[in-house]
């Protein structure tokens, strides 16, 4: 994976991540496809929003429909046709939050299916595995989440339990890392995955257009997926001072701040980020996990982050909450009912093209499978066109820290 | 409203309706979008898989969001944003299909409204001043849908009834059919209900891209909306003749069959559509209402049926039951979890394009919204695309009669 910074504007980058899959331009918002799905969002859709990254949970594709089962299929961008740059974590998070009965132990956790109650083991080997047979163009390193609050020793403990899996996870990694499912056709030229998994009748019978899209010449320099570490401990900065430092001694591609966003108050996240991205190395790309409103990907953009994910652009899309340029609308207010005005005036989406809030209104009311998936659309392309203008901001020097000052800059 | 007959072939005919948002090639499948959305596909991809006339139910529509609603934000057309043809139906089915507590006097039905149990009442002149307000293309005299089995004297008495209620309604529409709420605008010029709805505000904000999208300009022969009636009569051929004479003689734009797979027998149905269809005039368009399977649609056409509509193919979708030109496929099934294979090889949508069986089998059993999205467009295409190969058999005088004759037929 390559990594270059284009512009600085204060504590903020603007740059370009190199992936077997694409450019990524940063800092970058990556809509969650949790079950290798955008829930209402089909992939052409996410094309013409311009998403360049998307993420997939490992925790829920290893349940279903099962890692070996995606890897022959082409990988996650064979099986769900994304032609574009994916990144999955490494289930650790999954395992805290839906696994009240999870067991951790030195070797990893043991924990229950939230689909039928099986149970399953992940370490740091297996989770590593999973990712390279995923295929995604960056993958996590296996960690614990460390739940909040936590005492200072507990805090440590776990610490220190995410440095030991971390290099094991590099470890399984540099030894299995050529067996990621496009590897050995990158190595002969461009990849595509119809070639390998659809039968030659069915080509043939569909006129040379083959299933999943393959990806253009790949860079030999891009040829592998990129691993990441993740920084842990806590709310304290010291402990996250030396997290920062000796997952940086073990050497990733990339760092992400893990741990944050679980029920701690919102000024102690920040301080928390701004205070680990001073140990994060300027040159390689930070990804701040499971963040946040477009108010706060706006700020953590301006304190350097590269990256960022989070479930609340489209998960409030599911409830009827969106995100505007004027503030927060929820469409299922009775308020909206004959309003013929588009949800943002400004917006160009081809949600706010066509239809109107009472329109919106309607279908929430009635229970339209249409509500979720024009709402998510829209709060997905009011993610994008933010980032898009924090990144036109950072690239004119304009220091814009907040979400209305980013959404009053002329357009680009 | 005009219609122009181009070719027939045997008793098929290929034909023109030209209304007042647009041409509508017949023989025509009819998506259904009842509560003003086709459930989970947005209005852009029914503009690109070619759909020329969507239908709107009347008495969802009454229910919620409301006739006035809809008519002060530019009738459905407006509302839903929707610019070629739409057809609602005149709410005498469902009060029938979804009301068991319905109760009909000479004057109308009382009826409970599914969603809250509260107690509404809809005469012919209600009806058709309902769909005046809805401002539908085409709309539908309000008609007794008898049940079936019903005794001969309850079917005549049914019948009789209906042919009473066509009067009313025919009188209240010629009263009333300047009211439709494009109309006015019509008189003028194009219709552009941005114009009309959006406020100075909102669209100078939107650079003149208005919210709605306005037909061009209107036809003076097809400026106002078309009034169908309904044939009734049950599985009595003697009645069915009667039913159609006399409506003839009330004297409608269009004659509809009505009554029709309310539970009796396939070859029934079809003895029955087969004899109606005779004493029809040739020179209106024949509306089969509720049909049918892929097979049936291409049967009727051939019968000379011009216009057809079906929750089938929808609903179908939303249960992962899919037409194909190799058949039906059940996606939920096991056998489809590892196949690489396109869900149809000859099919051209952008779902078959795209994605695996394996991928769609997987949204299907994770619950995925995603499912029901791409199986409702694949089955739309799909029967979009039969309808196609109907009438260019029917140009070519191919005498197609089977859904398997029309897609061995090369392609046009």
């Amino acid at each position: 994976m390559e990594f270059k910074i284009k512009a600085n504007d204060e504590s903020a980058r603007l740059g370009r991540l190199l992936t077997p899959h694409g450019e990524v331009e940063t800092p970058v918002f990556m809509p969650v496809g949790t079950a290798a799905s955008v829930k209402g969002v089909a992939q052409d859709i996410l094309d013409d929003l311009g998403v360049q990254i998307l993420l997939g949970n490992t925790y829920h594709l290893y349940l279903r429909p099962g890692i070996e089962r995606v890897r022959k299929l082409g990988g996650l961008h064979g099986f769900m046709s994304w032609n574009h740059a994916i990144l999955t974590d490494s289930g650790g998070f999954q395992v805290f939050s839906l696994n009240e009965l999870r067991k951790v132990t030195e070797e990893g956790v043991t924990f229950r299916s939230h689909l039928d109650g099986s149970s399953h083991f992940f370490s740091a080997e297996s989770a590593t595995e999973a990712q390279i047979g995923l295929g995604a163009d960056i993958i996590m390193a296996f960690d614990e989440c460390t739940e909040y609050p936590a005492e200072p020793q507990r805090v440590r403990e776990s610490m220190e339990l995410t440095l030991r899996w971390a290099e094991r996870s590099k470890k399984r990694f540099e030894e299995h890392k050529h067996d990621v499912p496009w590897a050995e056709v990158s190595e002969s030229g461009p990849l595509d995955f119809a070639d390998r998994f659809a039968s030659e009748s069915i080509r043939s019978a569909r006129d040379d257009k083959g299933l999943g899209v393959g990806p253009g010449e790949l860079r030999p320099s891009v040829r592998t997926q990129a691993l990441f570490g993740i920084v842990q401990g806590g709310t304290d900065p010291r402990l996250r001072r030396e997290s920062a430092e000796r997952t940086i001694e073990i050497g990733f591609s990339g760092y992400a701040i893990g741990g944050l966003s679980v029920g701690e108050p919102r000024a102690l996240t920040r301080e928390i980020v701004e205070s680990t991205l001073e140990h994060l190395p300027a040159d390689r790309p930070r990804y701040l996990m499971g963040v946040g409103s477009p108010e706060e990907i706006v700020e953590y953009a301006h304190l350097g982050v590269d990256m960022m994910d989070c479930v609340l652009p489209t998960r409030a899309a599911r409830h009827g909450l969106l995100f505007t340029s004027e503030g927060k609308i929820s469409i299922k207010q009775a308020r909206y009912a004959d309003d013929a005005g588009p949800l943002d005036p400004i917006c160009a989406c081809r949600v706010c093209s066509r239809y109107s809030r009472a329109y919106l209104r309607h279908l929430y009311a009635a229970n339209e499978v249409l509500a979720q998936v024009l709402n998510t659309i829209h709060n997905l392309s009011f993610y994008l066109d933010t980032m898009r203008r924090v990144r036109h901001s950072i690239e004119l020097g304009r220091k814009a820290r907040s979400l209305s000052e980013v959404w009053s800059l002329p357009e680009q």
